[in-house]
């Protein structure tokens, strides 16, 4: 029988509706019953994470625990967690519950060597907070690959209002033009591939994908889940 | 502080993907911190709701039951089980477990009443499971909704095979033609309007839609869990 998924979401919600759906997707199952079991905690009252890395806002931390600890309950032993920005809260909490995390910068910097062979720099779209705690850069080091950022200008002028027009539910095509400049950006910095690596932007990367190859880190997670899930069951198989 | 919603899912999993983004979207959010905060149990193992009704497969009790402790030891008091053959369930489990649960096929129905005014007779497209149980009829009848059903035919020729095609991520263009024709046959009973009463067939419910107003029972359960949960909060609102 295949263990419990954990996910701790909400951070934000359809990022977390578009992890759980692409979980799904990726499965490979015939009946309702091959499927994964998943428990969720999803409370989207989780502090803002950006907020808390640049120092004007309370930690994430108490939150996240609470919610590990009640996934843990549940008895998930293996934990995803559909945000990029709270992987810079992660290791806390791993300290203070003992829980074992998926690790999504990692997992979406493997999908871009897979997609794009012999890259060496690989750009990443993300919100404030993950650039400040430098995730990707930690992630790219052992793999070998360079990371770059769009400019402070840049990160103020499209970044950050298109994350904040999805999270709001706003104008979906301004957010989806903003994310191809972006992108265009760190094309031109000579990034072979970049991560959408703020679980709102795959929900918006369309027109940016045609500039450059654009990885879903939500996407990488989902399929890293269901690798580490799947080890050692044979009742059921990843799609690619 | 708005209390946290319960979500028993996994029946299906795309059922529950589509039941969670629906509450998402018709939330009236600006940022993640607004959203409701959500727990999901979804095990796909609870065995198949309809092959326990038919007789030929073991109940699916048990399994709720485990699901409904988890998330009311969480602290949900509202439970909302995006599943309408489950509904068939919930008065033992209710029972067993003291759980509150919303009324899905109540939803739908009023949904149905709300597009259609007037409507006299509704149809409702549903599993074998959900037509034995007389789940929509019930419903139906403090509503004075008289319900009709598709031949037992054509729940054999389309709808078993169309609900399958979906549970098994297959071919969505054939299920789509499947559910149009059985909704053709619900009109010509004289149905005023048609539930997409399982909750797998407003995934396919598009040339339907263009025959007969078809009432989606899932995005029905989102807007009663939405009304529910933010009764006596000021701090969001519903879309409609």
């Amino acid at each position: 029988v295949t263990e419990l998924l954990g996910v701790l979401g909400g951070m934000g919600p359809l990022a977390t509706a578009h992890f759980y759906r692409t979980l799904i997707e990726l499965t490979w199952a015939e009946n309702d019953q091959a499927h994964l079991p998943v428990v969720l905690w999803a409370d989207p009252r989780v502090p803002d994470r950006t907020a808390a890395l640049l120092g004007v806002g309370p930690s994430p931390v108490p939150a996240l625990v609470m919610g590990v600890r009640w996934l843990q309950r549940a008895g998930a032993a293996t934990i995803a967690v559909p945000c990029n920005t709270a992987h810079a809260f992660l290791p806390e909490v791993r300290r203070l519950t003992g829980a074992s995390f998926l690790d999504m910068p990692t997992a979406a910097l493997r999908s871009a060597l897979a997609q794009v062979p012999g890259a060496a720099r690989v750009g990443v779209l993300a919100t404030r907070g993950t650039r400040l705690a430098a995730i990707y850069e930690r992630a790219g080091e052992p793999l070998g690959l360079d990371i770059c950022q769009v400019s402070e200008g840049s990160q103020r002028r499209l970044l950050d209002p298109a994350i904040a027009e999805i999270k709001a539910g706003g104008d979906r095509a301004r957010a989806r033009q903003l994310i191809a400049d972006a992108a265009q950006e760190l094309s031109e910095l000579g990034a072979a591939a970049v991560v959408a690596g703020c679980s709102e932007i795959p929900l918006v990367a369309q027109p940016a994908g045609e500039i450059i190859p654009v990885i879903d880190a939500t996407a990488s997670l989902a399929e890293l889940a269901l690798l580490r899930m799947l080890a050692g069951s044979a009742a059921n198989r990843p799609l690619a």
